[in-house]
């Protein structure tokens, strides 16, 4: 095996000034994640310009047995992208790895780099007629590689998929420095395993993902969007399955959030709209979006809501006039987890349950982490369509969480788990969450994923400590 | 090891006589597949009514070295249902496992036994308002564990995905013969690997699936199909591409065939339409479907083609004016089959390239078949949307292949490869395609399939043979 030195020597050479990163200025913005949860004190970071300087930096480094982690935009919540603090390690950052290679409006894909950011490949494929439907808060800086890597979700999965469901092909450097050309542009390949899926949401800890091509989408013409107010989350959960039955094909998004939610967002963030005329338990935003052209939008959502009023579902609700209460509406939703933070402390959960349980999930968690700190405040918001809550809570008014934490994430968790849910529904395990997730693995699907591991990373070179 | 004796006495005493099946009159639907290309001499044929049997199936013949060919509908082409010649085996049949067990209108998915029928889970969906859109031929007696093993495809591929894209969860035995509980209904679920894609497509060699819960879809309301007559097929995806950026979400099927399969269907199956004014060299069928209310779908499709006519792209087209003629239209596309079938000996080749090459890979594959055996026939159609070729072949007329099977099978495949596509596009591997995709596979990929397969059954007890 290879020196750490001279590995970091060749490192060095092969990558040049602009490709290797080791004084502690330069360094910094890749030794924490977003949140600053997770530091760490790699060797340096790896930033190469192509799929053959990826290969070779992998190469050195697997000589050594100098660990690998792979980071995109470095807008992950849970310390994926960020390495252990075990061992001797990396980053690799696929950051100049940023061309889009090509758009094709006849094949409907986009073929590109890792390191493309999320906006700027919405962008190019809007300017030819185009959708690439994965949205989120942080497409401004989050990379194709990362978002495949975390198998990331956001509002539009309902409709259009997770990333790996948009995913037809990549390239990928594995852990032993060779590469794997998978990236196909093909919607039907059944000539052996399904290879590609692999590295959907492994969170680079079975190679790194260099290239991939993406599924592309007819661009919506008409967008129509309904802000409601109901009594509670089981009504809205009623109203999200007529509206899917009614509304058919059209329905983009269905995103909740409460009462509670909204106060603490007006109380910190502002300009926030009044949005409707007396105050909601639950409000749900739920919006259609028609691709095909000539479609009278705004009739299909309101006969839809019309059903909705009708059937005793709906309180209250308004429909967006133009785009700028359009644009209202939704940041009333994404100004969620700002109000939050803004209050002070806070314990963030990425849950999932079947859609159907969704309102028994908040109902037993809130009895649930009542039963450990009383007054404890919850702020539970997400994608109904879904079945994702990001279940939050802040301490009691001007207290703090008095030590109980881990009682209050366990008996959020314990709840998920009696409603055959997930603990990570759409960010992942990094760092944040890989010993619960191992813990509440059943022996046999723990033992499936360490086989698949070693099996593809024996000597576990690529990001230590994530996953399994 | 147990021995092969012991072991079937095991089986014969677990089972019962309604579970395992021994002579020969009784096993032989199970022996050979549907084509009659691949027959195999099992030990016996092994029919469980439970999880908990299957997994005493494969934990009994794990012990002996036995190894077990899952089987569902046998409605395979490929002879992946089929144990080869080599060593102790047994069949795994699936078919009374066929229970299923909820569909589920707020989560729209439904949890099935392995064993469903297509065609009953299909009827299920629809009492209930609901759409499960995997939708071939064989879905009278195609079973679900049989669909996800193969990963299968079909005409709605498109606009719903493969049938590995509609699985939420799977329950699996695993080669060990333990049981895997990922059976989850959730859209989004990040906590570890995607372990239930390796299952999709992997053509039972990882385990065999005994339970999943699918995804489902809100019904169609309303229908609109098109039968197009183009003087190309690159005119046909020209057509595909307007058709998709003009209908957006509502395109459901574009499907092709040619002239020249069309003749011999007309001349061997009775009562096919004729199906425009003037024969084309190119048909497309074109449909859409909606399952939102109150769209006027009819004029979605009309103001489509009528771009399409103006753009010169189109001769002659008609609209399915009622079910019968919408049913007439499919006909011709679904007896593109039959008639070749009924002409004589034939050489199939189920094959995909990206969409914007499909004109140029029939082209230049008609150039390369033509150069191996002057007057060969070709018939070509399938799936515009997949860029899904059936490339079939007939030998010239009144002759037969002359002994260049092989040749033609090669030239086909090596202009498939030429053009970056896969030589399985929705049949799979089975015993037919095998060696073919292995020899084409570069040896990365090799190497990460035989990985795969060794970590989850390194004794090779689970359909050997197969895959890799």
């Amino acid at each position: 095996m290879a020196s750490i030195g001279a590995a970091v020597d060749r490192l060095r050479g092969l990558l040049g000034p602009a490709g290797w990163l080791e004084d502690d200025a330069a360094t910094a913005p890749y030794r924490t994640d977003w949140l600053k949860r997770f530091r760490a004190t790699p060797l340096g970071v790896a930033r190469p310009a192509s799929t053959a300087e990826v290969a070779a930096v992998v190469t050195a480094c697997a000589d050594a047995g100098i660990a690998v982690t792979p980071q995109g935009g470095n807008t992950g919540l849970v310390g994926g992208g960020v390495p252990t603090g075990e061992g001797p390690s990396i980053v690799l950052g696929l950051g100049r790895m940023r061309r889009i290679l090509k758009i094709d409006p006849v094949d409907f894909t986009a073929s590109v780099e890792a390191g493309v950011v999320l906006a700027g490949l919405r962008e190019a494929a809007a300017a030819e007629g185009l959708l690439f439907p994965l949205s989120l808060g942080a497409e401004g800086s989050a990379q194709i590689g990362g978002l495949i890597a975390t198998n990331a979700g956001g509002s539009h999965v309902l409709r259009y998929g997770m990333m790996g469901d948009l995913v037809l092909g990549v390239e990928a450097v594995l852990p032993d420095g060779r590469v794997w050309d998978g990236n196909r542009a093909l919607l039907k390949d059944n000539a052996g395993y399904q290879l590609r899926r692999l590295f959907c949401g492994a969170e680079g800890t079975l190679g790194v993902v260099t290239r991939a091509t993406l599924r592309l989408f007819p661009a919506p013409r008409r967008t129509a969007t309904a802000l409601l107010g109901l009594a509670s989350l089981g009504d809205a959960v009623g109203v999200g399955a007529m509206l899917r039955k009614q509304a058919g094909e059209f329905v983009g998004a269905l995103e909740f959030f409460g009462e509670a939610g909204l106060a603490l967002a007006r109380k910190h963030v502002a300009g926030l709209a009044d949005p409707l005329e007396a105050p909601a338990p639950v409000y749900l935003l739920a919006e259609l979006t028609a691709s095909a052209e000539g479609i009278d939008l705004d009739a299909v959502l309101e006969a839809a809501l019309a059903a909705a009023f009708e059937a005793g579902l709906v309180q209250d609700g308004s429909v967006a006039a133009s785009g700028a209460q359009r644009a209202a509406f939704w940041r009333l939703r994404e100004e969620m987890p700002e109000g939050q933070r803004l209050e002070g402390p806070q314990l963030k959960h990425d849950v999932a349950v079947p859609v159907s349980r969704l309102a028994d999930f908040v109902a037993r968690a809130d009895a649930a982490v009542a039963g450990v700190l009383p007054a404890v405040r919850v702020n539970a918001f997400g994608h109904l369509g879904d079945g994702n809550v990001h279940y939050n809570l802040s301490p009691p008014e001007g207290l703090d969480f008095a030590g109980r934490e881990a009682a209050l994430a366990d008996a959020v968790h314990e709840t998920v788990v009696a409603l055959e849910g997930t603990v990570s529904a759409e960010h992942g395990l990094g760092q944040a969450k890989v010993t619960l997730a191992d813990r509440l693995r059943p022996a046999v699907e723990r033992d499936l994923m360490r086989r698949l591991k070693t099996a593809l990373d024996p000597e576990g070179i690529m990001n230590p400590g994530k996953v399994v």
